[in-house]
C-alpha cells in the first residue's frame, strides 16, 4: 500500500544565516515496500551543527547536500512495514533518513535499537547516546587524549556535545571544566546541572579574559565547538603539551567572508600544542567502549542532559536555524 | 692562569628586526681553572631562529636572555685546560656556551664527542648531526607522523632544517617532497642537491597558488618553518588526514604586530588534520636512534648539507641577522 511522506528539501545553498526559504516542504510517495525494504515512521530527526557545512558544495568528509533533494540525518524511528526478517513491525531503528516523517528504503540503512533506558526518550539515540555523546566521547578522550588532572575549558559548553564533555571529563577525573555559553540561563545550568565547575557568559566580555581569570593555572585540553575567538583564547591559556580536539566552528559557518585566524597560532609552537581536528565516524573502534560506559552512566544517574524539543516535521528548518542561533540549550530534536 | 675571552652580549631587546645596535662585544677574564671545570675553545658557534624568540621577554619553553649577559647556544670546541679527569685537553665537546671564543665553566655543562667522520669539520655537531639534524628528523618522523608514501611539503626548506627534512623524507619513501625558498638559486640547489621532487621561489607568486600546482594530489605532511602564508597554503593542500609539525614561524619572528593567522582553520576539522607544535629537547628518547641513522647516511653519503660560515666571533651578531634574513644557505655558523 503506498503512502505520502513529507520530506524537507533543500532549495537552494544558505549564504550567510540560512532562512526558512532555503527549504520547502514537499509530499513524497512511497509505494509498496519491495522486498528487502522497510517502511519506517520517524519519532525524532537530529538537527545538527554540521549541517550548515553540508549546505555549501565545498570539500568535507561529508558529499553536501544536493539541490531539491530531501534533507538527509540522523534520525530514530519505528518500522511499520517490513519486507526483511531481521527488521520486524516493531523494531526501534537509527538511521540517517531524517527531515522526513515517513523513511522508505533498503534494510541495509537501517540499525536496530534496544528500547531506551526507562524513563528516557527513543531521541536518546540522537543525542547522549547517540553521535551527540560519542562526539564528546571521542573528542575528549582520544583527540584530545585526556588524562586525569587534566583542566578542561569547553566552548559551546550548553550545546549538545558541550553539556556531555564537562560530564565526561569530570567523571575521569579533572579537578576543573571551565565552560563558555552565550546566556546567563546557560551559564547557570552549566554549573547547577553538567558538573561544570566554572563557567561564563562570551557576550558580556571579551573570552580571553573570561577565560584567564577562569582558568588562574592554565589549561590542558580544549574542545573546541565555536572556533574563532574561542580558540584564539585557549591558544593563550593553554599550559605547555596542551591539547585541543576541534569539533566544530559554529561561530564562522555563517559567516561569507574568510574569517581570520588565531593571531597566536605561534603559541602552538612555543609551548608545543596539539590542534587536532575530527571526523567522529572514522572512530567507529570506540563505538563498543562508548555504549558500554555512557549506557551505564545513564543507567546509574550519573549523566543528565537536556533536549529542546521542536514539535512537527513542518518545523525542522525552524529548528535547525533556532539550533544555529543558540536557542537550544542541550540537543535539538524535531519531534514527529 | 687567567685568560680573556671575547663574548657578544645582548644590549637591548629588538624591536622588529634586530639590529647589531643590539648586541655589543665585551672582554670577559676568567681566572684560574677551578677544581670540576674546564676551560674550552670554541670551533664553532651556532645561529639559529629560535633565537629571536629568546631574544623577547615572553612566556616560551626556554627563559629568555637576560639583559646585559652573554649569548648563548649550541656551540662546539676543544679543551684546553681541564680539572677534571673525564675532560681531558683536547677532548671536543658539545655545550650551550655559544656567542663567545673561550667558554669556562663546570665540567657538567660540556658533553665530549667523538672526532668528526673524515672529511667533516666539528661544526657538523650544530648541523647534520647536531640539534638542526634532530629537529628534522623527531619532526618529520615523530611530530608529523610520517609514513612512506606521504607526500611532503617543507617551507624554509633550503634553511639547515629544511634540507635535512627534504632528505630524511625521500630516504624514508616519499614519492614526493615539495619544497619552498625565497630565490631562484635556493630553489635550485633544493632539487639539485637535496632530494627535492619539486621547488618553487614563494617571492614569485602566492604561496597558495603555487603549491597546488607543485602539489596536484594533495599532500599529507607538512613540515612548517615559516608559518604565515605557508601555513595557510598547507591548510588548503591537506588530504584527509593530513599532518603538520610546526617548527618555527620566521615570517612572523620580527613582527611588531601580531599576525592574522590562517583565514583556512575550518579545514582542520572538516579533514580531520593534525597540527602539533614541538620543543626538541623534550624528544630525547629519539636521540640514540638519530645518531646511528643520521651517522650512518652521512657515511654513506646518503646526505648531504650545507653551510654558510662567517669567521670570526666579532661577527655573530651580523650571522644571526643574515640569518634571520635568508642569507644562508644550509647551516649558518660562525667560525671561531
Amino acid at each position: 500500500m503506498s503512502v505520502v511522506s513529507t520530506q524537507i528539501q533543500l532549495v537552494q545553498r544558505p549564504h550567510g544565516w540560512p532562512e526558512p526559504s532555503d527549504f520547502r516542504t514537499a509530499e513524497v510517495t512511497y509505494g509498496d515496500v519491495q522486498p528487502g525494504h522497510v517502511r519506517v515512521r520517524n519519532e525524532f530527526i537530529s538537527v545538527d551543527p554540521y549541517m550548515r557545512g553540508r549546505m555549501m558544495d565545498t570539500r568535507s568528509y561529508v558529499p553536501p547536500f544536493q539541490i531539491g533533494e530531501t534533507m538527509t540525518g540522523g534520525a530514530v524511528g519505528r518500522v511499520v512495514e517490513s519486507a526483511v526478517d531481521d527488521l520486524p513491525v516493531g523494531t526501534l531503528v537509527l538511521h540517517q533518513f531524517g527531515w522526513r516523517d515517513i523513511a522508505q528504503e533498503s534494510a541495509d540503512g537501517f540499525r536496530a535499537v534496544p528500547e531506551p533506558p526507562a524513563g528516557h526518550p527513543s531521541s536518546v539515540y540522537l543525542g547522549v547516546l547517540g553521535l551527540t555523546g560519542f562526539t564528546a566521547y571521542v573528542g575528549l578522550l582520544d583527540i584530545a587524549q585526556f588524562t586525569e588532572n587534566d583542566v578542561v575549558f569547553v566552548s559551546g559548553a550548553a550545546g549538545a556535545v558541550g553539556t556531555i564533555v564537562g560530564q565526561i571529563a569530570k567523571l575521569k577525573g579533572s579537578p576543573r571544566v571551565i565552560g563558555s555559553a552565550g546566556s546567563k540561563e546557560k551559564v547557570e545550568v552549566l554549573t547547577a546541572k553538567y558538573s561544570y565547575d566554572v563557567a561564563f557568559d562570551y557576550k558580556t566580555a571579551p573570552v580571553r579574559r573570561q577565560l584567564a581569570q577562569a582558568a588562574p593555572d592554565g589549561i590542558d585540553v580544549y574542545f573546541d565547538n565555536v572556533g574563532g575567538d574561542h580558540l584564539e583564547a585557549a591558544l593563550d591559556a593553554f599550559n605547555d603539551g596542551g591539547r585541543a580536539a576541534l569539533c566544530g566552528a559554529i561561530s564562522q559557518y555563517n559567516s561569507t567572508s574568510r574569517p581570520e585566524g588565531p593571531d597566536n597560532m605561534a603559541n602552538i609552537i612555543t609551548r608545543g600544542l596539539t590542534l587536532r581536528g575530527f571526523i567522529v565516524a572514522k572512530h567507529s573502534d570506540l563505538m563498543s567502549a562508548f555504549n558500554r560506559e555512557m549506557s551505564q552512566w545513564l543507567a546509574d544517574g550519573e549523566v543528565d542532559y537536556d533536549e529542546t524539543v521542536v514539535d512537527g516535521i513542518g518545523n525542522s528548518a525552524d529548528a535547525f536555524i533556532g539550533m544555529m542561533r543558540g536557542q537550544n540549550t542541550g540537543k535539538m530534536v524535531v519531534k514527529v
